[in-house]
């Protein structure tokens, strides 16, 4: 049995991937994904389905024979149990119908997403709804994630995984697609299950997003497939606030909407968005992550916070797969917009409210 | 009377939005401004300028009762007084018709800018032309910056804000359009006026933009309505020469020029730009603004600068309402080409001289 | 003789600049280079080759008259010296036709590509074939690189240059096109030789691009001309592993292929990029240049390394002439993918191998 825990169908029943699927991947332009029509992302999904699990019949370089022993946490580490399955949902980013800050209608309407789902012990039920962005995974310094992942899809037909950034893993926990020199946890197919092992380390401090990394990854996080980890030093208090926020964008051609549209937690248009709370003397913390292939400037209005080498700043620079944290003890109360300060995203519904009592 | 000392028509005689004008800012895809045409623009500012004083007429939220008491300098601190006018001006980017630095001809062409101007107490005349950027407030850490507005404008017909980034301000005092929850300061209709007051706190030292933030600010802010805060430690030393860069765009159906052009403080290829002057032994701060959608890197040739964590730099990055801060003192003379590192930038506007005298 | 050894041609032989030269150049518009096709290359070319180098018939400013000494070392500091040329070599971006990571053909094609090729003194003969990047230049705090420079070009006919980042030099060694301001390093016609002088400055500690900067720079930077610097602290010991990596992209006008390529060191897809190697314990220092007009992050699977300010980060931004540099003591054998994580980018090319053995 292979370090993973792998079960369901042996990678050996699959055949390698097909000239035609390779044909029809590889014609996807995703500089221009704002023009692909629903046909092409049936194209593509299609393309997705059909591909077998790679076999690795042969070692390429020494290092693709490597094995590699489960990580067990450090002296004085736990272990952290998550069960968490991808599945569909149909999902709408802008359920009020409106953009509270514009004061303007927008569009309502659902689209199937792809998701990470909470689960309990064993896949027995759902800890929480479906939803964009998947759970929370969190751990000290020490720790070990340990994270039983299901492929519970049942209408995309295709391989996702979890790919996790910050934590450390081996080979075997990197949960990413690699052509011939795929490993269990980078192809996880309908149905499948696999438990990723990743260590927290002195280096993991911080805020990270995980997503799929799967041969469809790009289709799959415009859906949703994306979620948060955090990590603390040992016994660090937890702000009396904290807020993971994912600056995405959904393609028009599977939001079936005329363009794209910019969201936060899967969501457009303020009033829609996540609006934040705290109160003054809180302190509070707000992750951001960069969950599209844009850059963004993300501004907080009524608070500054110190960037990365210390200077004060209320935009910072949060690029794809980035993160910016903003940490303030809060003392402004009042109602205050956040957004990216990019005005094309702004206006496409990356904005929304944070409100602070006295 | 509203702690902002608003003057002129009561927010009362205002209806809400119509429902027409909120269908056509809905329609304004921010994603191809390049493509908007100059009935696009026509339309949208019709729908800013029929768009009436929100209504707050009921509290959603506690946080929307609360009223401010109008900030005092710390102890020690002062009280710095700006009048300063939103006014609209027939501009050039480019009044040469000529880029030195590429030695051809390029566009020589007035459009009707939109712009912060300073003026005397009691707006009684003009301390500056109309121009881009505004003018440079300044305070120091402990002061607050008293800032009279008046909508000057008698062109554009339409309500704009200043909103500034760095500062402290409550939601009184933030300038920016929050629909059926703007405050006062968040909408300031054509002939009339209101005082923001702004706090320089400690962790506001640095220089900032501030720009319009009303219900058209995307179209506003491509015209010309930013200028420069810088906040200074207490009793700082101001470094030998200071300067101020905005990069910013206008869009073609806005400048009536072909294509996008890529500015400096308003103004479009070297020669036309700032032309920056030091000499050797002088310290010299260069402030530069990302003023426009687009992420920058700025570059000066000859020199070098510590980057936010120390490390040497001479091209970093500057994103949407983003500063970078270029320190350093001067030891090289020459002419020297400062430019945006991006191509499609610098060879459409984004570019200028910088002299060192020996 | 000019400071900087001119040979060939005295610049006084040329005459200005022709206004049909000028209006081709006008009329590139970058912002769409993607449209570009085959002929709009021919005619920008035959605007550069038609360029004359610039005659500075008059001093505009006093900065324009300065004569400028040629650096020497600091005090215990040394000459390195480069004979470097300006060639240009048939260039395929992906010699395999496949993409490693996602199992899949790819188009193999090659292009006339140029590229910077190291010589031996007095350009006796190649040192190293004319590839991409172009050679290291490498020196410690309180040297001077001495960069001995030709255009050997024989197909493009027109003027290049070397332009340094993050060294000092003094105008005459800037090697940018400045217009009618051009001193002799900023227009190198075809078979025309200079000499570049660069100190090694405390503040140039660090990884640094070179490229063109001549008056048709952005279509010879898509092409290939630029390459890398390494400055050390005095005595300072190497990596065990430093590898330089320039996130590029050739036009589709000049690649001859149907859409833009994003590549790494020229290459495009895993198996043609750079495969990357180390060893556990070794130390590794990856540096990362944007070498094209669009922002990047630099995602290291499996790793994390300190960003500027010090926090941990897998994913920096990088933006044009911006360098990231990846520091690390290896820890983690296997096999690992890194990857621009803009979707656009690492989808059409821009993605690798990392072997880490035991």
């Amino acid at each position: 049995m292979s370090p993973g825990g792998k079960k369901g169908l042996d990678r050996r029943d699959f055949l390698g991937l097909g000239a035609g699927a390779a044909g029809l991947f590889c014609s996807l332009k995703l500089s221009d994904v704002e023009k692909l029509n629903s046909r092409d992302i049936k194209r593509i999904d299609a393309a997705a389905a059909s591909l077998k699990k790679p076999q690795r019949k042969e070692a390429r370089d020494v290092v693709d024979n490597y094995t590699f022993a489960t990580p067990e946490p450090a002296p004085g580490g736990q272990i952290r149990e998550y069960w968490i399955q991808a599945t569909s949902v149909l999902w709408n980013p802008s359920p009020t119908g409106h953009d509270q800050w514009m004061n303007m209608d927008v569009p309502s309407k659902r689209y199937r997403a792809f998701v990470y789902q909470e689960m309990t012990t064993g896949f027995a039920s759902p800890l929480s709804p479906a939803s964009i962005p998947g759970p929370t995974l969190e751990a000290e310094v020490g720790d070990v994630l340990r994270v039983h992942f299901r492929n519970a899809d049942r209408k995309f037909f295709q391989a996702v995984t979890m790919h996790p950034h910050g934590v450390r893993y081996n080979p075997e926990y990197d949960g990413a697609y690699y052509g011939d020199f795929t490993r269990d946890g980078g192809f996880i197919g309908p149905g499948e299950e696999f438990t990723y092992t990743w260590e927290a380390t002195k280096d993991s401090v911080g805020a990270w997003p995980y997503h799929d990394h799967g041969p469809n990854h790009v289709l799959n996080l415009t859906r949703g497939l994306y979620g948060s980890i955090i990590i603390r030093p040992k016994g660090a208090r937890k702000p009396d606030r904290e807020y993971f926020l994912h600056l995405g964008s959904v393609f028009p051609s599977v939001s079936g909407l005329d363009s794209m549209i910019h969201t936060v937690n899967g969501r457009a248009y303020a009033g829609n968005t996540p609006t934040l709370r705290a109160k003054v003397g809180e302190k509070v913390a707000i992750h951001v992550f960069g969950m599209n292939n844009d850059f963004h400037t993300f501004h907080m209005h009524g608070h500054r916070w110190p960037g990365p080498g210390g200077a004060s700043t209320d935009s910072p620079t949060v690029g794809p797969s980035e993160t910016a944290t903003v940490k303030f003890t809060e003392d402004n109360p009042g109602r205050y917009l956040y957004h990216c300060h990019v005005a094309g995203h702004q206006d496409a519904g990356m904005s929304g409210w944070y409100l602070v009592e006295k």
